[in-house]
């Protein structure tokens, strides 16, 4: 069997790029995070309130109450709301981005539709009229009406709709059916300022509501928007871990989330006038590599090798041999700021919504977009020769990956084994048989980023081998995909690792036994993908054998998608604690209220392998409670 | 000269009120800011992080840098702009929720068109057809049409055609002109997200913008469209102080913000049959009065009498005299619920927004609205028999006050003096003389909240006796226009305690010095006052002798609004300080940075006789630089 890179040894590699930061002697998140222990136990438990200037107020035995009278429940509740806020916000901001480039995508432009009938069948939802028009005429109205979900005021998002009739009659009944999405973060930001809710499960329940504009709204538009606007993906054959870093060309690293971005560079970096022009300055050619979710977007598209994920990003630098990295928005350590500057590193921003001080700052927008990509792979090119070969160090581990399993492709490679005389394609159907005979026992997605709290991409990795060992499908999206990706078990050859019964299937089908489904937006196809199974199961979506998992999350995102995966039906089960346990009825109730009102809650505990076994014996339960 | 109500002897009342907290063994705020003193100075400086779980992070010398490597000018930049977004949503909220009721106002329903003149004038401002149509189809394009500002995706809004057009080309160059009202606050929730800006200058930016979609924009309609469907306020008398209560009544108080509830308490409170079961229950009748925001609202709409502000809200519980007090919406004290309990009183709540608990919950909406405001009329009537009359303690105290001064009403009091053979009537032009000529120095918009951090109502009476004192005009609303009732400032016999110049203005006009414009969404008029009054003057809006002022705010609203006064133009004079004094940089910001975009800043000082010594200091400046 091979040998797969073990957490052991990316650490090593971690540590030889610290050697580098001591040299240049700047900070890394490992001396921060050693700094700024320990942290505040009143922030890490919600009780500390900072929404008016009376304050701020902390729950103690001494002082039970905020000088207004709020309550451990009602701060951490507030608190916990505008964190679902903050990630609902950032993912759905994402997607309206999207929806503004297909506005305006044109048959000779930059951006182009590249999944037609994607745009067609999207377009139909919208009840826009298809039939003879012309596909950029549909998609200008599909993303004018996409725009509109953001803030009609009237109606809940069009892409319910796709959920389970069961699920829409949910969240009806629990009157968490989003409106407009921006309405939603509004209103929540209204409901939690000084003198409104107090009240712990009103909190929730708008929590619940904001979270579902995320995954069933705006972060649902920004995998679709994006699948037409460049693809959807099919599985495609890449690299992961820092090795992908090639010491004789011109490196570029692409870090972010949005595709509009990272698709120009990719676009401009492919112009034969730049190879040239790096080989005449000695480099052998450009290197075009990705970070965090952005580094999802490029591999599952067209196949660019990722450098790594959330805290890997100073570490990619720290190889000194990166000339430029150009990000978006979130997850952009503004650490990289001046740690770029002890490099030849260009640090350059691009979006007024993440501006950081020691960048570079050029403004991205979809009239200018290539323009300005070719404006920023020149300075990589040209910083070539600024690069100071004593600094460089590039650890040399990489592992070999197929990403991009889309819905769409999955449904592609199931067909590959559908004896398609007798059953019908272009359904789950072999994954709902492998499911209900227990070949597969069930199928955990793991998502979400890195956290200094736990070791990092331990939790990740060692749930997924632990899961596959227990022919427990795996799909994972942003920071989740790339440890499995430098961890091998993105490669084919990991069904080695697996079960019988996974096994099987993996050789049968010809995939991996962690699926990679994309971005951290992308979570949305893993909830669509359930939805689907669930109805064409003929079960309820939270009866599924089929859970989420955030082993090592940290964003205001996760705590969203956490909350939309739970509202969409499915347990989720979480690394690291949601900052709300100095409230025990908050810690009730995300942990067992919601399952009144949405049939699913969250499993926590911070030790991985209890988790791990917790999320091995809920998917048993629910195999039992089912008869199978 | 008559006896003013000084704030000792309000103490005085406050006091006696605390024994019988004491009595019936609940806590009220004195002793809950008691218990959370010292407050942590991490959240007092901003520069504690919790927007993600890596955290929290703070701010130390030992540790300048969270785990992310952002500043103390990030974080406390971060933090500042989503507490005006906190502030911007709620004011925003309370305007989308009034434009519904327009939407849906008819002419024999609950809600009626009450001001056909204004409801025309802003479908014009909205390019609404109006000739020959029947009001209610006007009414309900225009409701339409302003739900859209909240989430239209192209354009900027509507009223930022009101202010001076030098102020529509600075916001346009700074690239604050905020798009729709939502979009702003999701906008900032994603910047702010972790891994997005850092950079302290671009997240003030996005503050003004912000706080613009406010003041411009939610809090403007709230205002406006409350004038459509409830009358533009003009000078009305009433009283104002806990002796409003009447022992010998049924005492309902309406308390919150947003004058669709308030309207209908005070209509069915209104009908035959509920005084009719009140005297036959031994009631001499049934006692309406106010208490914050919603106050202001039916005082000045109906001189409904004012029982308080914010820091009175659980004295007024505590007389023992109140049968029901019924919110809707923010700076609504969650310790109103286990104080009711302490009584006989009826705690009520309304709206989802501010779902509290140990109160009775009851949902109200445009279709429902006199019907359940009937119910919680009667609710209070049956429940007079049930007060425990060894508990009633009511403060004999209040002061009479002219209440009601919308722009509307200020110009036809200015008509009045204006020889209209002679001049133009329906402009600023008279005042504009006074301030000319120096009769009048300037003038100061007092507003915001009450806050523990300084002596309540002290700082807004003494700014106000002081600056009236140097002949400057003070108009007030929300909690401080409380306060200046109060205090008897709101008495046209205040003129007495004014200087020359401003005596003699109040004599002619026959007005108080200090000013009543409404509630705390009525800012706009202030701001709106402001420009048009630069308009007709011909001079830039920072230009005038005019500033704001908020002595002890204490909420987000108050963030966003100084922040949208600053952006028009107007110097503001803080007498609690911002929580970001843990960043220099931020400081510098907020104080002297938005001077280079906008025009004006803040000026902090919690010292109010040093405040105010300012104030007067800095219209003088503005006079001399003006050569007046």
């Amino acid at each position: 069997m091979k040998k797969f890179t073990t957490v052991e040894e990316m650490e090593y590699d971690s540590k030889r790029l610290k050697e580098t930061a001591c040299a240049v002697c700047i900070d890394t998140w490992e001396t921060r995070a050693e700094n700024q222990k320990n942290h505040c136990k009143f922030g890490e438990g919600g009780i500390c309130c900072r929404i008016c200037s009376m304050g701020p107020c902390r729950i103690t035995p001494k002082a039970p109450k905020g000088i207004c009278g709020a309550d451990a429940a009602a701060i951490a509740g507030r608190n916990y709301l505008r964190s679902i806020v903050g990630g609902a916000a950032a993912h759905s901001d994402h997607g309206r981005e999207i929806a503004y480039v297909l506005a305006t995508a044109s048959r000779d432009g930059a951006y182009q539709i590249k999944d037609e009938q994607k745009c067609i069948s999207m377009a139909k939802e919208f009840d826009i009229e298809t039939d003879g028009r012309d596909i950029y005429d549909i998609a200008h109205e599909l993303g004018n009406k996409a725009l509109l979900e953001y803030g009609k005021p009237f109606g809940t998002l069009t892409f319910l709709n796709r959920a389970t009739k069961e699920r829409q009659e949910t969240w009806a009944r629990n009157k968490i059916a989003p409106r407009s999405i921006d309405r939603e973060c509004t209103e929540a930001m209204h409901m939690t300022h000084m003198g409104n809710t107090a009240d712990a499960t009103a909190l929730i329940r708008q929590g619940l509501r904001t979270s579902l504009a995320d995954g069933w709204g705006g972060s649902m538009m920004g995998t679709d928007f994006s699948d037409v606007l460049f693809g959807t993906p099919k599985p495609v054959n890449t690299e992961a871990n820092l090795g992908v870093l090639d010491k004789d060309k011109v490196n570029i690293i692409v870090h972010g989330h949005d595709p509009a971005l990272s698709e120009m560079i990719v676009l401009a970096a492919q112009m034969p006038e730049y190879t040239k022009r790096a080989q005449e300055l000695g480099a052998k050619g450009i290197n075009i590599v990705g970070l965090c979710c952005t580094s999802n977007e490029v591999a599952m598209r067209h196949g660019i090798p990722m450098a790594g994920n959330f805290l890997q990003q100073e570490n990619a630098v720290l190889t000194g041999a990166v000339e430029l990295i150009v990000a978006d928005v979130q997850c952009i350590f503004p650490a990289l700021g001046p740690l770029s500057k002890c490099f030849h590193t260009h640090f350059v921003t691009t979006s007024p919504k993440a501006v950081i001080p020691d960048s570079e700052f050029i403004l991205f927008e979809p009239q200018n977009a290539l323009e300005n990509a070719k404006k920023i792979v020149s300075m990589a090119v040209e910083n070539f020769v600024n690069r100071n070969n004593d600094l460089v160090f590039i650890p040399e581990r990489k592992e070999k990956a197929t990403v991009g399993y889309s819905c769409e492709a999955i449904i592609e490679e199931l067909d590959g084994v559908t004896n398609s005389h007798v059953d019908l394609t272009g359904t789950y159907k072999p994954l709902i048989e492998c499911l209900k005979s227990g070949v597969l026992r069930g199928a955990v997605g793991i998502v979400g980023c890195n956290n200094p709290r736990v070791r990092p991409d331990y939790s990740h990795i060692s749930a997924m081998k632990e899961l596959i060992k227990n022919d427990i499908l795996v799909v994972v999206t942003g920071c989740s995909a790339q440890a499995a990706a430098k961890a091998g078990l993105l490669d084919k050859e990991a069904r080695e690792l697996c079960g019988d019964g996974l096994k099987r299937v993996c050789e049968l089908v010809d995939i991996p036994p962690v699926l990679h489904m994309g971005s951290c937006v992308d979570i949305s196809r893993i909830v669509l993908l359930a939805s689907k199974v669930a109805e064409q199961w003929g079960i309820r979506i939270d009866q599924l054998p089929v859970i989420g998992c955030a082993p090592e999350w940290m964003s205001e995102k996760a705590v969203a998608i956490a909350n939309y995966v739970v509202s969409t039906g499915l347990d989720t089960y979480l690394g690291i604690e949601p900052q709300v346990n100095g409230s025990d009825q908050m810690m009730q109730l995300i942990t067992e209220g919601t399952r009144d009102m949405v049939g699913a809650g969250f499993v926590i505990n911070t030790d991985i392998e209890k988790l791990t076994r917790a999320m091995i014996d809920g998917i048993e339960a629910k195999r039992a409670a089912l008869g199978i």
